[in-house]
Order: C-alpha cells, then structure tokens, then sequence
C-alpha cells in the first residue's frame, strides 16, 4: 500500500499519539492520545500533514494510495460505529475539521453533519423522532457545505457570493417573513422543510447540478477543500505574522458527529479542568442541555455554569469531573475541553492546554498547586522546577499590569492580538492627534486605528491605550505600544473602522467616537464600557514560585532604582542589589535645575564650586535613602552621564524667544539675558550627542561634578554605616572606550574617597567599576578589567554603537519596519540581538574573567528585564542582570527557566 | 674590575661601534664607529648610558669601579695624545657632552675647554702663541663650568642666577664699556686676561670657593652634570612628548679638544655629503678659517662656501672629500659632519644622517641616486629596496605640498616642530577671531597664538597657517592643523608673544600685528616677509622611486575621487582604481540642489519620479567621466548616505525667518511656504543623524532613489562602453548592519540592473559590495560576505561607531585634549586603533574570506593614506587601501615599506 498518510482512532485505541503534533496536526494527535487513555472521544480518523504537503507539491493531486486509505478507514468506522454513511436506517454523520501543527485558531474551514442527504435524513428523524432537528441539519448542512466547499476563497477573485453563507440566510429570513416570525427558535419543523427545500433548490439553480447526495463525494470534496483552506490568504498572512512555514501543511480530521439535541438528556458544553481566571482547583464551565454547539455560539439560549448538572445528569457530571482529573494527571496542565452528551453518553471532542485562556494569576495558581498536589512529579524538587517551566514569562508580567477583574461577568466583544499586556479604558478616539491634544488635557482615551505608522506615534503618548483592527503581535502599533509599556490590541478583524464617520462596529454593534471602551492588553479583549480592573499585585502563589526559582538559578536579579522609592519597590519585589542608580535624574529635579544649569554656565571655577556646595548635600541625601533601603546589599552608582545640555534650556524654544524679543524689545535685560542663554546652549550643543561630551569625557574634562558625586557617595556611605546600615556602594563610570580613561578617572576618585573616609574615620567597602557600552570597551576588555572591579553591560548604548543606530531616531523611522519586514527577527532594544551584541559580550566577559579573576560582571540595560536575552546572560556566564523593579519577578523566573533549560540541555 | 662602564675610542681604533647605540648614546657609537673606519676623530672615551641608569637607581652614586675605569681612560687618553690633563707644558683639554641613545637636540648641557687652569694656561700660550685665544678660552670655560656644572637647573627652584651664564658676560660688558669698545672682538688679550681674573673672583666671592682648579674635580663634577641633566624639566617634556623612555639614560663623551683658531691653515665648518636641499651630489657646507665652532654661531664672520677650501687648504679639501665619500660608503645615506682643521690636520667632531634637515625632494633624489650608483647594494634589487626604505612617507608628503623655494638665500628667523607640512605666507593676527573674519574677507593672514585650545578652532579656517609658541606635534595646534591640511609650525619657543601690544619677538627682532611673515610647516622653519615657495610636484626621481614601490608592494593603491577630475588627478598619482565614488556630492550641487529637495519633499511617488527623471542623466553623465578617467580599472560607486535632511535648508535659519515673519509678515504666502519647508525639515530631523536614517536604510525606506542611482551608473557604463571604454563599476551599498539589509538592497537593485543591461542589450562586468562601517557588519561579517562581492572598510565611521565618538563633535570638544594627556596615543580618525577597530577589521577579513573566497577587501576611510594604518592594512590581509588622489604616492611608499618591513621580520 504504500505510505500510510491515514490514522484511526476509535474503539479504545488509536493508531496515533500526541507526540504526533506535526504529522496529524495538534487537534488530531490530541483525539489520538485522548482515545489511548481510553476517553469517550467520537471515532474517526485524521489523513496527515504529509498528503497535504504531497498534494501541493503535485498540483493538487492525492498520493498514490491515499483514496484506497481513506475507503479502508471509514469502513472501519462504519463498523465500529455500527452505522453506515448516508443510511437510511442508522446513518453516520462525520464532521471534517482542519488540524495544523501549530495553533491557527479560526484560520481553516469546517463542515459538520456530513453525510445528509435525502435518505439519511429519514434515518435522523428515525433515530431521533425530531423532524424540526433533523431538517436544521440539513438545511445547515447545505448552507455550510456550499459556503465552504463550493463558493470560492472569500478573498479570491473566483469567489461566488451566491453560493456563499449569505445567500442561504437570506432564504431562512424569508420563510421568516413569511411565517411572520422574527426569531430562528420560532421556526417549526415545517417552515425548516421549507427552507431546506429552497435551499436546495437554489443551490441547483446557482451551482447548475443538484446537490451532491452522494457521501462519499461529500467527503472528498470536503476534504480538498480542507487542503485549501491551508493556503487561503487568511491563513497565510496568519502564518506569516506568526512566522510559520507554509510547507507544514494541514491535517484532516474526520469524526463521527455526535449530537446534543437529543433531548434533555442530551446537551453540550465546555469545561476547563481549573478555573481559568482564578487558578481556583474547581472545573470551570458553561452546560447547556439538549443543544449543539453552535446553538451556544448562537447564543439561542443562555448556557449555565457546569455545576448544575449535578443536579440535571449527575452520573454524567461526575463522569466529566474524572475526564478532566484524568486529562490533568496525563497533559500536566489545565485543560480546556469541548463536550457533548448524546442520549446521556458523555463525549469528549476536543482537549487542549487552557493555559493561552488562563489570566497569569491562575497559570501561577495552578502551576503551585499542581506541585504540591504531586500532580508534577513524585519528587518535591522535580515537581517544582516543573511548575517553573509550567509558568511563562509574561503571565507574570500580565499579572503585574493593570488588569481586567477576572469575576467581571460582561463578555468581551471582540478579541484581537494581546500585543502589550495591561488593561485601559478610555473615550474612543480615532486619530493620533486627537489622542495627543486630549492626553495632554488629562482625558482618557483609547487610540483606535486600521492600523498605525510613525505618524500617528506622538499620539501613543496621549493615549491610554491602542486598538488596532490590522497587523500581529509584531506591527507597529505593537512593538510602540510594548516599547512605551501602553496596553494595546492589536490586529482585532472583528472591527471595521470607518474613519469618515468617525466610528466602528462589530458586527451590529456600533462604537462611535466618545463612547468608552476598555481593552485587556494581556489577553487581546475588547469590552464595551468601563470595566472594573484590578491593580498589578503579588500573589502568595506567585512569591512561592520565585523562592522556588531563586533556588534554581544561578543568576542574581538586581534591579535599576534611581530613587529610594524605587529601591524599596525593587527589594520587595526581590530584588538582589541595585546594579544601575542613575545619578542625573536627580540633578533634573525642578528645585535642583536651576543650581546644576549654574554650575554648568560658571564662568570661574568658584562659581562652579559654589554650585557643586549647593548640590553635594541633596545628591548624599539621595544616596543614603537608597542605601538604607539596601542594607546589606551592593549598590551600583553611575557618575553623571548625558551631555550638559540636557540640562540647560532648549535651544529652539531659545531660539524663536530670541528672535522675537529682537523685534518687539531691542536692548531690553530681558533679551540680552536670553542671548547669553543661547549663546551658552550653542556652545555646548553637538550634532550627535549620543556620541558627544559625555560619560567619562565629562569627568576629564570637568572633573570638578564627579568628584562631588564621589564624596556625596562615601559620606552617605559613612553615616548611613553609623547608623548601622551595612552599606556596599560600587561607583560606575559610564562609556569607557579606553582602559587609559578608565585609569585617569579612577585615579583621581580614588583619592577623594579616600579624603572623605579618612575625613570620616571610616571604613567603606566600595569599588570602582565600569559599563562597557561601547564596541571598544568589549574588544579591549581585557586591558580594562585590570582596572575595573565590576563590568556592567549597558546594553542599549551598546546595541546603538554596535548597529550604529540611534534608538530616538530609528524606532519610528525605519526600526519598526525592519521587524514588520522581517529584516530583524526582534527590535534589537528588547531582545538582545545576539549575533552582533551579544557576540562582543561573550568576547568582553571571557577576556574580563581572564586578566581579572575577580571581575563582576552584570546588565543594566532593558535587556535585563527580557526573558531572552537574560536566557542570553546565563549562557554568556554573567553573574547577574539588572532591570526594572517591575521586571524583578520575571527576571527570577526567567533566570530560573535558563537554569533548567541548560540542564535539560547538559 | 666588574661591568665595563668606559668604552675608548682613539689611536685608530675604538672599543664601542655604530651598534652600540643603546650603550653608549648617539654620539659616542658615532664617534666609536668613525674611529674604527679610520676617520681622524679626536680621541676619547664615553661613559655608558649603563652608569648614568645605575647612578638613578642607587641615589646618584657611581656604580663600583667606574672611577677606576675613567681614570684608567683618562690615562690612556693622555697616553695617545702624548698630553696631560692640566700640564703646563703640553696640556690635554677634553670636551665633557651628553649622548642619549635617541636624538634630543640641545635638550641637555656641554662643557668645553676643560682641563684649562692657571697652570694649563700656560701650556696654552706655550703652545699657541695666542694669549689672547687662551685668556678667551679660560674665561669661557669658568663661564660655562660655572653655568652648567654649578648653578642648578634653570628651571628649578634652587638655581642660582648669580653663578649662571648672565653674570659672566655681565662681566665681560663692563670690561667692554671700561675699554669704551662695543664688539668682544676689539677687547684685546689683556681685556680679555681682565675678565678671566674678574670671572675667578666673582666665581669665588659667590660660590665660596675658589674655581676648582683640579682637572679631575672638573671632569667628575661635569660627568655629573651630564647625568643630571637627564632629568632637567626640558629633557623631560621633551620625552614626555616624544614617548622617549624616562629609563634610557644618557651617555658621557668625553673627547680631546682640537682648536681650529690656530692661524690660517685652522678652521671649522659643516658639511652634508650631498646638497640637502636638491639631494644633488656634491658636498655642500660651509666653512670659517682660523676659527672655533662658537665663532661661526655667533657671526663673528662670515662663513664661505665650502668650496673655496679648494684654494686655500686643498689638500684638507681633498682629504674632506675623501671622508665624506667613506662616511656616505659606510651609513649608505647622506652624512652631516662637524669638522675642525688644526694647523692643516682635519679632524671630524661630529657625524650624523644628514636626513633629518633634508627636503623631501633631496631625501628622494639621494636614495634614487644612490641605488643607481651602486652605493646601498651590489644587487639591483637589494639597492632599490634599500633607497624605498631610505625615503619616509613624510618625504613624500612635503614634496606634495607647497614647499619653500630651497634655493632661498634667506635664513629663518626661528625654529619650531614641523607640525603640519606645507608652506604659507601671511599677515600675523593675534586671535582667532580676526583670523576668522579677515581669512573670510579673503586676506592672507596666519594665525600667531602662545597655544591654541578649542575656542580657537574658528580661527584655522581663516588662517593659511598657524604658529604657536608652546606645543608639538601633538598639541592641540599641530593636530587641528593636519586635521584641516593646514601649515603648522608649533612650539616655536624662541619666539616671545605680548597679545596686549600685539607682536611677538625673536631675541631682537619684533613682528608687529600686520607684519607678513611665511613658515615652513614641512621643517619648522619660520621666516620674515614673503618667501618665495614652489608648487608642490613629482619629481623624475620620484616617479621613478614610486615604481619601484610597486615592484615590492602587494597591497593596491586606490583613490578616492568624486568628481571626473580627481580621477584623472588620481590616475597621474598612479591610483589602480577608485575606491569610493560618493554619490552625494553631486547632489549638493547648487544647480542640482532644488531638483534634489523637490524629491525629497515630494509628496506622491509621482512627483518624487518625476525630479528623479532629472537627475538621471546628471549622474549618468557624472558617471561616464570617471570611467572614462579609470578605463580599464575597478570603480566603486556608493549609493546615496547621508541622512536627507542635509539637503535641506538649514533648521535654525528657518526657524528664525519663521518667527520674524510670523510677527513682520502674517497672512503672507512667503510665511506659509517658509513654514511648509520648516515642518517638512522638523520631520526629517534627528537627534543623532550619524546613527540615524541614512545608508541603506534609506534604501529600504526610499527605494527609487538608489534604483535611479544604479540605472545612472548601469547607463553610463553601457554608453561608454560603447565608446570602447573598458568598465567595471561596482556597486557599494553603504551602513550595512544586519545582513538582510544587504540582501533585501541588492535584490531590488539586481533588478533594476538586469533591466538596463537587458534594455541596451550589453554585458557589462558590475558586482555589488558594502561597506563595512558599524561593528555589527564587522562581527557578522561571514553571513554578510556570502552576499557581497566585495567589502570596503569605512573606517571613519567604523571608528565613530567602535569608540561611540563623533567626530564632529569630539575633535574640538575633548580628544585633542586626550592626544595631549596621553589618554590615546594617536588621533584615532587619523591612525586606525589597531587594538579596537582594528580587532573588528581583522575578525571581518577572516570570517568574510573564510566564507566567500572570492571576497574583495579593501579600506577607503581616510585611514588608507596614514603609513602607520597601511602597514596595519597590508598584515591584516586587505587587497587595497583607497585615499585622497594626493595621497596616493604617499600610500604606494608606505604599501612598498610594510611588504619589506614583513619581509624582514619574516
């Protein structure tokens, strides 16, 4: 016979298992594993990806031997099932379902209750005496079958609306009109004759032949038409978002139709094995008895919530409550499972992991649980680092954004791509520059949009969050709204925008500008109105789980803190020390400002040294807030590191004030004041600061500022030492690019700590390190780690230098693009590009380590805080990486997963 | 007797040689090596620079045994020249000087005549007959002894004026108005006994004690004198400067005194072996009968042409002929000797390279002339190889640039570094600020500072030359000046500026504001008035030289050339292709430019093809001149590169016209044009436009700009193909990062290219590379090669990118200051940083080479015309470095010099 490209599963056993994901697609190998351990799963059988691939490497032909496979096993279905395909006596209806390798929710077709046609459908109302069931069906049948398999892609020029969905509706609202009724439930078996019987009839006037009656062709046709739908632009632009190959072809799962209208001992359901919200250990779910499936979905009549079938089918109910204890104990997760019980007989049709629905809490909830159940693995070690790898980075960052109140009972309208976690609500707007005006007039609002480009960035800034109804996890409107830690959805094609009117809808529903909406960044909903939301919060569960993956990672987790509160925020969330304590923000404070721009313009040195007097004692009460709040713990101080203009007023704002006092008030005080201003800013203005007077050139070329920062750092060492503090200060010299820099500054600063602790009568431990930041600093590493305590990876100057790229400028201009197009895999500034970045850190940690063996080495840039790239930092051999105090738990948990994925590895 | 501190040269042999530089200085291995080819040189011994090291490191003592060792010399001296050291009958007198193993001219102190005391004197007069010569001779020697062994150093706090120099001719002054007689040679030998005796008197009256009068006392108190001088400030800046190692040491020469003021058959003179000043081969100096070596520095005659020794001492004449033939046999290279002929017995003080005071035109000549005659090898080869190693790259630079006329009768007044080579003519001007405006009004002024600091940067521009009073060739003067090519003499101490009356002096001399003045940056030279200079040219002798580089070389020497002429200018410079062709500069034309910013702003496609259409055949045309120029060699062409918004008008000047409009002029349609331009710039603007949309992402973003480059230069090559021009453009797609840029580019303009060619129906030889010039291109540069057909290093910005320094705003505002502190040891945008970005070029050349064997590498930043960074090219493997057009003969010597330096080391 040849390859085998047809696998049953029925009757207690399947020919496939899970592992077969690739070969059988993931809803096929989950009815193959399911039907293994022995679950009520319908029979049938799934023809594999590998025809779909031979079918379109051959000009859409089936393989040799795949009809006589196909025969063979739907006779043995026929036989388990004891029914026959299209019998008049006890006919099998099958439905035919796509099943990918990869999760493609909603992206291929589906045709259900195939096998009616005039003689079968005798057979249902036998079987059944439900005349009015028998003849939706039908009808139902028709219309799917016609809409999906004859009319055409939606988006093909071929496409033939007569035979689509639509035209069959339209008949169904007729016989309405007719009958006088206005709801579909109203409709008796009679009137549904009727519209099956028009529906024939037009199909045979449309499509030129009659209906097909003929079963198997039914099947055929439904199965090429599967095969198709692979490539329908709707699923390839899917794959191309997601970055899924095309060559993995479809499965096509074949499944003896099992029904829910049976009567009352009938009915359907879904039901997670845990609550998806809450983690809560309770099955979670909606029944609704003596209905199909798409009765829920068409909303007919109200489901209830699973628990009251203990009362209406007990013995099924407690049987579902093992189904789902079994699927927990075999996939070791949370699953979500779809239902039917047929005349009391419960049937499991689908399962998959409930994880993509779960909020964050719950997959936390759950994971801990699960462990200390024993779910996981006998062993407690074992059972926790597998709950470890069980949690996800970003459920932790979805629990620690703002989110949508999981007990809300609203539903949500529509759902898009959860392109960056948080929830928002807001007046809906439409354009950028409505969001920026009335962001900046304090309103909240929702920026909606087809989709975005650089133009409509500066109206990020205004908004609370953004809706998109174009583009994945990888547009614009995504990596802007991830990059300023907006909530966003994205690529939700449930709405259509109409610009000119100013609104959009979903399906009937309109939203006009003005009208409130809130979206759940974190899971891609959209809900009409305001919806409560709850604050980021650390659960119990989640601090058990990062004490757990404290004990299995090697990495420590510092965090960046430029003030005390933010170092009390950091230690709280876990954090290990402060690896980056910027210093400048402290000097841009508006009581400061005003002291450092005149220290900046002293025309002597004692005036500058005036200002630096005013300075020093701010700058040390800082220092020693930060201290305390670390005691016991390193802290790491960078000397001042922008340009000075940052600090002094802005040139072009400067400029036109200039220009206009010229005009309106020659020889004023007031213009010759402004005139020194500017002239001042244009001495001290450069053409590509990044790479200006800044860093370390400002302490060799002004060393008077730094020196400052050195004794306002060891005198709060001292006193905050006297109070008891165990205080461990490192002084970080920022943008190294020779070892000779590097000895000068050190050098000098050197001497002034050693002036304040003796001055203090002290002893202080603390170090002088630098950030290697710049491509010359990692290839000369060796030479410098003779002079340098600690290395500190600032990886966003260094990914600028290295690509030569200014993150200011590119992001919006071309940087968007390039991930949009595929040119790079990730933005560089969130993901540690590896190859080019990540390459000078390996050679700069290996030469470091080599001539300084006591070398410390850590991030600070952003990278710190991505689980990739802090995967990256584990491999690279860093001893820690340092972020925001917000990232801590999920730098723990992703330091963990490093851990335990080199394990798996080694 | 231990270690052999002494070493003696005399009586026909010496026991040093010419090798023995490091041990015994200069001076004494010269002197040693002379002896031993049996030149007439005074005999001696020297001290090795060995005692002089021991003497620092043990507290100023004498290692064991060196008194014994010079006393055991000291005999033997007196021994072979039948004299004793303070004899009254035939008295031996000996010269005491330093000698360090490198060069350091005037830098430390020389006693001369010792051994002169009341009984010597005697044996002086005895001798001579010529009392007034010993009474002269006597009282310089007290004078000098007292001066330079006794009073301290000048610069130190514990000198003592009153024992220094300025005293004893205080002295001689009073005697000389005493006798009512102005010039020391009409005080008579009873005036000049007077002196003697008033010198002892006041030696002893503030010293103490009276003259020593020991010739061993005076010997070991000017040996000391010598080693200490080692360490005055002078010699130690001096170092500083010249990265002379503080550990070397000096020697001591101690050597008879010979005294040609012994009647008419005496003299002195210099010599150069050849004419340093055309390299024509004769000997030329000059020479001063019956007189001292101090007689001719202080003008008391005036020397004559060496020549006219024919006639008076012909056969002193012939014998000197005879030495310098030997001198020039022995060191292959031209010679400058000190001589002295006492009562008809030649003897030669002194010699050393004539090379240092040479043009570089003579330089050239000298080595050409002497490879032909045989004088460096007896092979041809040998002897070429040698004269290419004669010649430095600065030789050739001198003659490239404007040079003073050598035949000048007129001498320089002063005498500075050579800090930027060229020769300019001038008005003095004080400040930087009138160099500024009067260069601007299109005077000719050069710019006269103490030292310069970045404030004065403004002023170079104006100025043809600069001269400053402290500094050398690294101060901040000499590297702004080779950074902009102007002439540059600084650390010109001898001359003394007054900025509040506006004049600097010369001893005597004043230079008043206004005054014109000409230096000579290629030697130092400064003179008053205009002096006549030549066009810089390629001599017979240099064209020759230079093809015989190109004999040895492997590297090739390409040219950067923009326009048609540089690349004919190029191709007579002897250029084998044209490096980088940038496309920009073309743009800028000002009959181009409003084209260019019609595209730029232009807002439908169409109307950006439409001033695209107008460009295409100025470029064309453009293009076809250079491959004209370079028929049958490579050019490379670059695609656009800098950011947009420099073809715009500028920011600032707009904002300003805006606002004054805004007030002067509302409602107007000048106001809304100047404020369309003024928006449509604010969007273009960057923060860091270094880093921001320019190079191939402006490619990406913009594609029909480059798609019309690539069908100009695909055009042009097809129509002078046609002509019978033999083409080979190559296509350089610049700021390559990631190496999907290049491939996403090169596929776009694969195209664009096959169409044209396909269109003219030719075959044209074109391929396409990129520049590697952000270190990321560097560190993938294996995944990048496999779609580039060559790489071309722009090494200015890969340097910008390494060092995240720009250079536009770090020269002025700090990394001067750091070439001047030592932080680096070189301009880094002048001299490639081997350790950083040379690291990068290297890993680049390897992985590129590694995984496309056919890649083409070469440089094209301006590193390829800086010999240091050539050698550095050549060992890193590259194919060519590519320079300015007049850098091109410079870079084939340099090229020729690092394939025979590895040819020696190998």
């Amino acid at each position: 016979m040849g390859k085998k490209y047809v696998y049953f599963f029925g009757g207690g056993k399947a020919e496939g298992n899970a592992g077969m994901r690739s070969l059988l697609g993931g809803k096929g190998a989950n009815l193959a594993e399911m039907t293994n351990i022995a679950l009520p799963v319908p029979p049938g059988y799934s023809v594999s990806t590998e025809a779909c691939k031979f079918y379109y490497e051959h000009g859409e032909n089936y393989p040799p031997g795949l009809e006589e496979q196909i025969e063979k096993n739907l006779v043995k279905l026929e036989e388990v099932m004891e029914k026959k395909l299209g019998d008049t006596a006890n006919p099998l209806l099958v439905s035919v379902r796509s099943g990918a390798p990869v999760s493609m929710p909603g992206m291929m077709d589906t045709v259900l209750n195939l096998g009616l046609n005039d003689q079968s459908l005798q057979g249902i109302i036998n079987q059944t005496g439900n005349e009015r069931f028998a003849y939706d069906s039908y009808r139902r049948f028709i219309m799917m079958f016609s809409d999906v398999v004859l009319s055409g892609a939606k988006d093909s020029p071929d496409y033939r609306p007569e035979l689509g969905r639509h035209a069959f509706e339209n008949i169904f609202a007729e016989v309405k009109k007719k009958l006088g009724v206005k709801e579909d439930t109203d409709v008796d078996a009679d009137g549904l004759k009727e519209v099956m019987e028009r529906s024939k009839e037009h199909f045979e006037k449309e499509y030129g032949k009659p209906f097909p009656g003929d079963p198997r062709e039914q099947l055929r046709l439904s199965t090429n038409a599967v095969f198709e739908s692979w490539n329908n632009k709707r699923a390839r632009d899917f794959r191309r978002i997601k970055n899924i190959p095309d060559e993995l072809g479809t499965a096509v799962n074949i499944q003896t139709m099992v029904f829910g209208n049976m009567g009352e001992n009938s009915g359907t359901g879904v039901a997670f094995t845990r609550d998806p919200s809450t983690g809560q250990k309770k099955v979670y779910g909606n029944y609704l008895a003596d209905a199909q499936g798409e009765d829920v979905v068409a909303g007919v009549r109200q489901a209830v919530p699973i628990e009251q079938m203990q009362q209406t089918v007990p013995e099924v109910y407690n049987q579902l409550l093992n189904v789902c204890q079994l699927l927990e104990k075999h996939y070791q997760d949370i699953q979500d499972i779809e239902f039917t019980i047929e005349k009391g007989k419960l049937y499991v049709l689908q399962c998959r992991s409930g994880k993509p629905t779960a909020t964050g809490q719950a997959v936390v909830k759950i994971a801990v649980d699960m462990a200390r159940e024993g779910l996981l693995a006998e062993n407690i070690e074992e059972g926790r680092k597998k709950a470890l790898l069980m949690v996800e980075p970003q459920h932790i960052d979805h629990m620690l954004h703002r989110q949508i109140d999981p007990r809300v009972e609203a539903g949500p309208v529509a759902k898009g791509v959860n392109a960056s976690s948080g929830a928002a609500t807001g007046a809906v707007v439409f354009s950028a520059d409505d969001a920026e005006k009335r962001g900046e007039a304090g309103e909240k609002v929702i920026l909606v949009r087809p989709e975005t480009t650089p133009d409509d960035v500066h109206g990020f800034y205004g908004a609370q969050g953004i809706l998109t109804q174009v583009g994945g996890a990888t547009s614009h409107a995504a990596l802007v709204a991830r990059g300023m830690g907006k909530p966003c959805v994205a690529g939700c094609d449930q709405i259509s925008i109409d610009l000119e009117a100013k609104q959009f809808t979903i399906d009937d529903i309109v939203v006009k500008e003005e009208d409130t909406i809130s979206i759940d960044g974190s899971t891609g909903r959209v809900f009409l109105g305001e919806v409560p939301t709850i604050e980021a919060q650390m659960t119990p569960e989640l601090q058990t789980l990062l004490t757990w993956a404290d004990q299995v990672k090697r990495l420590g987790v510092w965090a960046n803190a430029d003030y005390p509160d933010d170092a009390v925020r950091a230690r709280e969330f876990g954090a290990q020390g402060v690896g980056l304590c910027r210093t400048e923000h402290m000097f841009m404070e508006t009581d400061r400002l005003p002291t450092v721009q005149k220290m900046i313009l002293a025309k002597t040195e004692q005036q500058r040294r005036s200002a630096l007097d005013k300075l020093l004692p701010l700058q040390r009460e800082d220092f020693k807030g930060i201290f305390r709040a670390m005691d016991g713990l390193p802290v790491i101080i960078r000397l001042i590191d922008p340009p000075l203009h940052e600090f002094l007023p802005d040139h072009d704002e400067l400029l036109v004030e200039v220009t206009e006092l010229r005009l309106k008030a020659p020889g004023t005080t007031k213009l010759a004041e402004k005139e020194r201003m500017l002239q001042a800013v244009k001495s001290m203005r450069e053409q590509n600061p990044m790479l200006g007077l800044r860093g370390c050139r400002l302490g060799l070329v002004m060393p008077e500022i730094i020196q400052m920062q050195v004794r306002a750092i060891l005198e709060a060492a001292c006193e905050v030492e006297a109070e008891g503090i165990d205080v461990h200060p490192k002084i970080m010299i920022p943008l190294i690019g020779h070892v000779n820099e590097l000895k000068a500054v050190r050098q000098q600063l050197k001497g002034t700590a050693k002036k304040v602790t003796e001055e203090r009568g002290m002893n202080i431990d603390y170090k002088f390190g630098t950030m290697i930041e710049v491509p010359r600093a990692a290839l000369t590493a060796g030479e410098i780690a003779k002079v340098a305590d600690f290395f500190s990876f600032g990886t966003n100057d260094l990914t600028q230098t290295t690509f030569g790229i200014s993150r200011d400028d590119a992001e919006a201009k071309f940087l968007m693009r390039y991930v949009e197009n595929g040119i790079l895999s990730a933005n560089p500034f969130q993901t540690l590009d590896q190859k080019g970045v990540g390459t000078l850190v390996k050679m700069a940690v290996e030469a470091g380590r080599q001539s300084n063996s006591d070398l410390e080495v850590g991030i600070c840039g952003e990278h710190g805080g991505d689980p990739a790239s802090i995967e990256f930092c584990h491999r690279a051999g860093l001893d820690y990486v340092s972020c925001s105090p917000y990232r801590v738990p999920i730098a723990r948990l992703a330091a963990a997963h490093a851990a335990l994925k080199k394990q798996s590895i080694a």
